[in-house]
């Protein structure tokens, strides 16, 4: 039977394969929020990795594994987030073409990234139908890969890369959280550290707002999202086939958090550590506020999944 | 003669003193500023210092330095900004009372920062009449020990710790850039590049609305501030005696840059390296955007002075 989601030794040789082309982010602490929640946390800084978030590590691991011929012809995805941009840039490494299906709708600050790194933009209407449509039609034009952002087994496998590094630096947790959308970065931790030690506690951290990771894990079903409507952006999307699996097997439990207590523990991040981080990568640190007692006196490792935020629409007043 | 400025060797001893309390902060680079301006950027951010600045280091050599007859008497300051706070800190840090003099209009967010660490705080009118007056009396009162923010041997000696780190990592540079306000940074970074390889240059980068280092610098003698207004909020203060002299003998040039310029250099470090700059820290790499062919393919070190910023009064539009 083909394994439907990585293994820890598949992890290990997307790592060594994507290692000339990725930071190895640095594991930041601080004694100022260790000392407000009695906890003692390492934060795994994806914000600072290329194309600011974590999704650089299964794009590049996705665009490098194909063959020649596959390469050729390109890759494309449909999405307006991180995954577009990491996408593009771990296309332009390999020097092929990337195409990306975008609703006409999306920010321009996310227009201007994806250009940026050299990629073609196509336009669609803001549905999901059309987005697919119009990735189809991309695909049968160019003979383009379509590299899912999360469902795809060698983006998980990249995405597990995060965890074997915070791991190696920090082989003493008590515990590790990731933020929950699609599920690749929770998936990807979560084989990985259970594979190296399963006495880590992994947990997930969703928005109560977009809580479809938290229903299909208690439900044991997948339960898409419905109108999710948070201020976690890179959450929004729901669970895939592989991602569920991979969670279900290998995460103890999903918190969820409200949306003040995401901007709260943004503004903490940003105010305290002096670092940028994206809603949706300061969801574990909320659901450790909401759970104090749960969580007190615990080694935590935490990613921080992503650094991309519009300055003009900054959530602090 | 006694040296009225520190050495390389009292910078190497400051540096083992105050190794136990600080942080070793990272060397940070990003290849889209690289990109931008042809030069190759090593970023030290001292913004990711405790206290989120470079303070720390010269209040914690000079705390550790008192005797603990000083000591016990504790240590006091007048300033509203970096120096206040990691002088609290550092006080602490040695169970000591720190004695902070601050304008009664400060920032409550800077009052709330000096509280945090324990400090007792003496509000005066906000006039440097008053502060000197006030102060007077608080040492009077106490018998606390006076640690001026820049124009001090011992704060100077550790404010040079942070360009021996930089160079213990990369010895290649080119150039170390430096932003200005009273000099102690910039004469700590100075004196310990210039004597761990003369060939490095080193420039002051300063705010041409709060120009007086480099009218000082041209002119030869200390020329004070004369209503200083920029956003570089940490650069307002004028040279001291020491650091103008240590300046004079150890700094190549001092370049000055526009307002617009600073902001602009700011949001591309917020926008491209996801870490929090205050406006002050961003003044070297502004002087690098508006002298672009003079610094071009240079290996260039710059230090990040700090990260304190109040979230509700960005100067993002």
């Amino acid at each position: 039977m083909t394994a439907i989601y990585p293994s820890l030794n598949i992890i290990k040789e997307a790592h060594e394969r994507i290692k000339p082309f990725i930071h190895r982010t640095p594991v930041l602490k601080s004694s100022l929020i260790n000392d407000l929640l009695n906890v003692e946390f390492y934060f795994k800084c994806e914000n600072l990795q290329k194309v600011g978030a974590f999704k650089y590590r299964g794009a590049t691991n996705a665009v490098q594994l194909l063959s020649d011929i596959e390469a050729s012809k390109g890759v494309t995805t449909h999405s307006s987030g991180n995954h577009a941009a990491a996408l593009s840039l771990a296309a332009r490494k390999r020097d092929i073409p990337a195409y990306i299906v975008m609703p006409e709708n999306a920010p321009s600050i996310k227009k201007a990234a994806v250009q940026s790194y050299g990629a073609q933009i196509t336009y669609c209407e803001p549905t999901l139908e059309a987005r697919e449509k119009t990735l189809d039609l991309v695909q049968q034009k160019t003979g383009a890969t379509f590299i899912h952002p999360y469902n795809n087994f060698n983006v998980i496998s990249g995405q597990g890369t995060a965890a074997v590094e915070l791991l190696e630096d920090y082989p003493q947790l008590d515990a590790v959280i990731a933020p929950v959308g699609g599920g690749g970065l929770l998936s990807g931790t979560a084989i990985a550290t259970k594979s190296i030690n399963h006495n880590i506690k992994v947990y997930g951290a969703e928005p109560l707002n977009a809580d479809d990771a938290y229903r299909s894990f208690k439900q044991g079903i997948i339960i898409p999202s419905e109108n999710p409507n948070t201020i976690a952006d890179g959450l929004l999307t729901s669970l895939g086939t592989i991602t569920f699996q991979a969670i279900r097997d290998n995460v103890d439990d999903i918190f969820r958090t409200k949306e003040e207590t995401i901007i709260l523990a943004m503004r903490l991040i940003w105010e305290r550590m002096k670092i940028i981080v994206e809603p949706s990568a300061a969801v574990p640190l909320a659901i450790v506020i909401e759970n104090k007692d749960f969580f007190k006196n615990k080694k935590i490792g935490i990613i921080f999944s992503g650094g991309n935020v519009d300055l003009n629409q900054l959530p602090f007043h």
